[in-house]
C-alpha cells in the first residue's frame, strides 16, 4: 500500500479529522499537517491525534506536502485549492471532500499545473468538528471520485489507492453525474427532513418518537455547509425534489380517494427500496 | 403500585409482546394470556418470556382477565374489543394499542357496560414481531391516553396507571386531538419517508449513506399497517402533508432563485426544531 511523506489536510473537523486519524493509526503517512483559520481548533485537532503538527497559514502547510486534502466547506474549496496549488510540492497531488463536485472541479482544472481529482466521501453526519472523528470513519463506505477528461490517468488512479488505503471502496463518476446523483441520495434527503422538522409545530415535538427522530435526524447538521451545498447543486436538486413531489402527489391522491389498494402500492415500493439498502 | 391478577393481550407482536416481557419482568401480573390467531406465533411469543399462557380463542383469553390490551393492527381493534368485552370478567377495563384513536374510540364506546379507555404508546418501530419485543420499550416513551366524556375517570386513572407501571409518561388527549398531531408527529413522516424511499432511483441506491438512510428508515415498517394507518387518518394525514408542501415550497422557491438567505433561514428553522428533541 502507497504512504506518503507529508500529507496536508486543510480543514480539520468530522472529515478532515478522520483522515488524519486513520492516516496515523494505518501509518500511511510520515507526518501530518493540520491547516486550518483558528489555531484553537487545530490545537484541538492536534491534541485528539487527528494531525501531528498544526499551522494556520497553507503556504506554510502545503509546502512540504506530496498530497493536500481539502476538507473545507464547498464555497471555499476551490479558493483552497487555489492557494496549496501555488506553494506545494511538485508533482503534489490535491484533493477534496466537498459535498458537490461540478463548481468545484470546473474552477480547479482552470489551475494550471496542478493535479486536482475531485472526491467526495460519502460519511457525513449532523455532527461537525474533530470531536466527532474517527479513524475507521471510511471503513466500509463508499467514497466517489471525479476524474474528467482533463485529469492524468496517474492522479486518479493515486486518489482511488489513497481512499481505499483508509478502508473505502471507490466509484468513478463525472462531477456531473455526481452531482445529480447525490442532488436525489442526500441532497434531497436533507431538504425533506429540514422541511418537516420545519413543518412541525413547536408545541407537538413532545408528541414526536423514533419514527420522526429519525426522518429529521440529519435537519440537525450545520445550517451553513447546508445552504453552500444547496446552491452549489440547485438545479439538480431541484429536479430531484420535482421527481420526491410526484410519489407525493400519488400519495395525496390515495389520501383524498381513501384508495387503500394505492396506498398499499406505494407504501409496498417504498418498502422495496429500503430493505434493499439495509441498515 | 397497582399488580393484576390475569391479564391478557390480544396481538403479541412488537408491543404486545413487549408488554408482556414488561408486566412479567416487574410482576406486575400473576399470569399474562397471550391471544393471537397464529399458534406458531403465540409458541414464540411464550417461548421468548412474553407471556405465560397462549390461546387462539379471544373468549377462552379474556374470560379470566382483569385488563385485556388489544395490539393488534387499528382495522381489527374495534372488533377485538368487541369479542373480548363479551366474555371478559365484570368490571374488567380493556384498552389498545392503536396508532389511530377517533374511529376505535367511537367504535368502542358504542358498546354497553365495557370499560374501554384508549391507548397509544409511542413506541413504534420499523421491526415487527415478538422479536424485536423487549421489556423496557415503553422506558421514558409516551403513551397518549384518550378519555373522553363517556368514559369513567377511574378507568382512565387506571390505564395511565398501567401504563406508567410499565416505566412510560402518560399524556391525556381526545380522540380528535391525538389523531391530529400524531398525523404531524407520525404518520406524515412515514408518508415523507416512504415517498422519499420511492423517488430514489434504484441505481443509485449503492449512492445512499447515513443521511438516507436515517431519513428513509421507518419505509420499511409493514406495509399493510400503514395502509390501515392512514386510512383511518386520512384527513388528519392531508392536512399535515398540506403545511409540509408550504415549507417544501418556499424551499423549491430558494433553490429556483438561488436565494441564499431563504435557504439559510429555512435550515436553520429545521434544525431549530431537531435540536430541541435530541437524539
Amino acid at each position: 500500500m502507497r504512504t506518503w511523506d507529508t500529507v496536508a489536510i486543510i480543514g480539520v473537523g468530522l472529515i478532515g479529522g478522520s483522515i488524519g486519524l486513520a492516516l496515523r493509526e494505518r501509518k500511511l503517512a510520515r507526518r501530518v499537517i493540520g491547516i486550518g483559520r483558528r489555531r484553537e481548533s487545530l490545537e484541538k485537532a492536534r491534541a485528539r491525534g487527528c494531525v501531528d503538527e498544526i499551522t494556520t497559514s497553507i503556504a506554510e502547510g502545503a509546502k512540504q506536502a506530496s498530497l493536500i486534502v481539502v476538507c473545507t466547506p464547498v464555497e471555499s474549496i476551490a479558493q483552497h485549492v487555489l492557494e496549496a496549488s501555488e506553494h506545494c510540492l511538485g508533482g503534489a497531488l490535491i484533493t477534496d471532500a466537498g459535498s458537490t463536485k461540478a463548481e468545484i472541479v470546473a474552477a480547479a482544472e482552470n489551475l494550471k499545473e496542478v493535479r486536482f481529482v475531485g472526491s467526495h466521501p460519502l460519511a457525513g453526519s449532523e455532527k461537525n468538528g474533530c470531536d466527532a472523528a474517527s479513524a475507521d470513519l471510511f471503513e466500509g463506505r463508499m467514497v466517489v471520485v471525479t476524474g474528467t477528461e482533463n485529469s492524468e490517468a496517474e492522479a486518479v488512479d493515486a486518489i482511488e489507492a489513497f481512499w481505499q488505503s483508509l478502508g473505502a471502496s471507490v466509484l468513478r463518476m463525472s462531477p456531473d453525474d455526481h452531482d445529480a446523483a447525490l442532488a436525489c441520495t442526500s441532497h434531497l434527503p436533507h431538504l425533506i427532513a429540514s422541511a418537516l422538522a420545519a413543518a412541525t409545530p413547536e408545541q407537538l415535538l413532545p408528541l414526536t418518537a423514533t419514527g420522526w427522530q429519525d426522518t429529521t435526524r440529519i435537519a440537525a447538521g450545520d445550517a451553513e455547509l447546508w445552504r453552500q451545498i444547496f446552491l452549489a447543486n440547485g438545479a439538480s436538486t431541484l429536479k430531484a425534489l420535482a421527481d420526491f413531489e410526484k410519489v407525493l402527489s400519488r400519495f395525496r391522491a390515495a389520501l383524498e380517494s381513501a384508495d387503500g389498494t394505492l396506498l398499499a402500492e406505494l407504501l409496498a415500493e417504498g418498502k422495496r427500496r429500503r430493505d434493499a439498502v439495509g441498515n
